[in-house]
């Protein structure tokens, strides 16, 4: 007997009628014989409606503001697992809902992206030990001033590994709208391929294909605590994909999948005065704001007395960042003789834990950009991940270009 | 400086253009210099939208199942609840959310109808001290199993009262959306007058236009404790009806208001056999299922051997009352020669503190009846109401004549 913990996300529960059909899917692993811990989300529509609602009574940040954010959008995840209880009840099968604060989710106080602290596993081995099936408000936790905490955007995927984690089950099945991770967007390339066994680092590095199916913190917490990951669809009854250690999968194949990331910005300011720390005090004040920058390229003209500084950093940010950069240099006397920011950039990645071993990965990813009149703006790399900042308009060649050149349409395994 | 419950209802906090009218209702009352405590409830609509989502998974009634029932629909007084302190912080206000578990309102354990046991008043009191206003999720608590209870329909107006006596408030206002207590229903009688001041005897008796307005227990409580209770709009500044001690109002008047209930039946068996104990036999099993009768009326025929069996009860009662009447009477072999109900009556009550002090009030009411040929099928009297069956089609003219004959148009003040 195997201890499973079940999670479904927003379209998996988005009314009563979907509810019904995830009672199906939780039964039929019990059938097996299995324990069953249940994890849901909000159904699909609600938590955007209540942050609907919050924005038009408030857009204060402050600690207090987020605290009662919290309480107003934890309400969604509330609903759905009392009614897939009853649900289950319904079926015949004991069952109850357990919200954040019932299942002492403890979190740190940070409102709106607090982090799991600890579980108390007695609550939910005591509820199996009733034959019971405990359906766990995800997304949610008690902060230690005594008030319902959330965890960011899905973060029903970390309530779930944490509580695999801390019940040390034997696998944490995440259901949603897609069936697994692919080597690439199946929108953009038809051959794309539905991954087996994804490493944990891999799906770190995957932000366009793993981002949008599945909360990072989550992947990070199951590499931590060797949780095993499944991510499968609630709509069919494909296998899905599996989160493995690395070791496990680098020896199959050199490049994993090519992602991509739409919502890029590039900021360039043209001829500053290149005096020793002026670059650094220059992106100062984006650090202090909590901007992320993502590749930073430095061009110091011949006589070393001006430098062109180019920054690619997430398009939600541009405005801040550009407002901060034209207070920053009026303020400090910094000359320079043009700023400009462009959202028109794309940034197109390969990903693979063979890499490492491998040599020529990089060389044939920007041979075949290049073969394609593909103008690479910059590079960014890290052990396992190579991405390049391309124009938009060259995204959905860029990936079918690399999908094919690493043969990633192709099953290793055959 | 005065301590001021303020409880808004759903039709007060629609919308979040409401909920921000309702803000300046409490800075209103804090400008005053009083203290505030505010209690809501879920905006209009939500908790309809979540029974709906309920009754679409279960029709369950088990203790398992009610507390499930009162997680799903206290998520609407949560949402509200954050949604009105984050418009009070905006506005400049400290403030902050309690759901029932965190105020402490302990109940016992009957879900979705469940009675406070007892309110942790420090806690609230301690939020006023520091200045901020606390505003608490009405309707619901917490059990001793440590799950979400509810209290009912209405059940906010109880949490209200029951804090407004904890925390031995001065007032306990109750916004809602109508203006006060009437006379009589003023979309029936166009003279209908706006009290005061109601006794809480009086309008525990005024089923119909009290039941609308207020819990019936949250009156018994605020009676049982000595709370001064305001019923007022929160969509006009006219004051409102102010409940209080019988004593204060009943040497002004006879008859206090007329009232009247559409949602009643009628029950009747013919010629069933007059052995001691058969007709209290007969009621028994409706007296098991919790059928609640009200007049009951049994004539015995001339020899005595055979009786007629007539009764009311509430209309959602009448077709489980007639199967029930049906299988015991198979059962035991009690015979009789028909039994019918129809729903075609209507109950209207005149009702008043001072009836006890003046005689001639009961003949006022069938001589105004009779004389305009509205037959009376059934009387029922308490301390303080007289109440007639009649058929359905006179309720408004009955509800008028009445009205004119203890001429409640006119301001006894006046």
């Amino acid at each position: 007997m195997a201890l499973i913990v079940q999670k479904f996300g927003g379209t998996s529960v988005a009314n009563t009628d979907r509810i019904k059909e995830v009672a199906q899917l939780v039964i039929k692993e019990k059938k097996k014989g299995n324990d069953v811990v249940v994890v849901v989300s909000a159904m699909s529509g609600v938590t955007a409606q209540l942050i609907d609602y919050i924005g038009n009574v408030s857009t204060l940040m402050s600690e207090e503001a987020l605290a009662e954010y919290d309480s107003v959008i934890s309400s969604g995840e509330q609903v759905t697992s009392g009614l897939l209880a009853l649900q289950l009840q319904t079926l015949g099968y004991k069952s109850r809902s357990f919200l954040g604060w019932q299942a002492e989710i403890r979190t740190d106080n940070t409102h709106s992206k607090s982090r799991i602290e600890r579980i108390n596993s007695d609550i939910f081995m005591e509820c199996l030990k009733g034959g019971s099936i405990p359906v766990v408000a995800g997304f949610q936790g008690i902060s230690d001033d005594n008030r319902i905490s959330t965890m960011g955007r899905g973060g029903s995927d970390t309530s779930a590994v944490a509580i695999a984690a801390a019940l040390k089950a034997d696998r944490c099945d995440i259901y949603t709208d897609v069936s697994g991770i692919f080597t690439t967007d199946p929108r953009i390339c038809s051959t794309a391929r539905k991954l087996r066994k994804v490493g944990y680092q891999e799906i770190l590095e995957m932000a366009s294909l793993g981002a949008k199916v599945l909360q990072i913190r989550s992947v990070e917490m199951a590499y931590k605590h060797g949780v095993e990951v499944q991510v499968l669809s609630s709509f069919s009854d494909e296998p899905g994909s599996l989160l493995v250690n690395d070791e496990e999968i680098m020896e199959r194949r050199v490049i994993t999948a090519v992602a991509h990331s739409k919502d890029e910005a590039r900021i360039t300011i043209l001829n500053v005065e290149n005096k020793p720390g002026v670059v650094a005090g220059l992106l100062q004040p984006l650090a202090d704001s909590t901007i992320n920058l993502d590749m930073i390229i430095q061009n110091i003209s011949y006589d070393g007395k001006r430098a062109n500084v180019t920054f690619t950093l997430k398009e939600p940010d541009v405005d801040r960042a550009m407002a901060l950069l034209k207070d920053h240099t009026n303020k400090h006397d910094i000359k320079y003789e043009d700023i400009s920011a462009t959202t028109e950039v794309v940034k197109v990645s390969v990903i693979g834990m063979g890499m490492q071993e491998h040599s020529g990965v990089a060389q044939k990813m920007f041979q075949t950009l290049a073969d394609n009149n593909i103008n690479i703006l910059a590079i960014t790399t890290s052990e396992i991940k190579i991405s390049v900042l391309i124009e938009q308009e060259y995204l959905e060649l860029a990936v079918r270009l690399l999908h094919d050149a690493y043969e990633l349409g192709k099953d290793p395994r055959a």
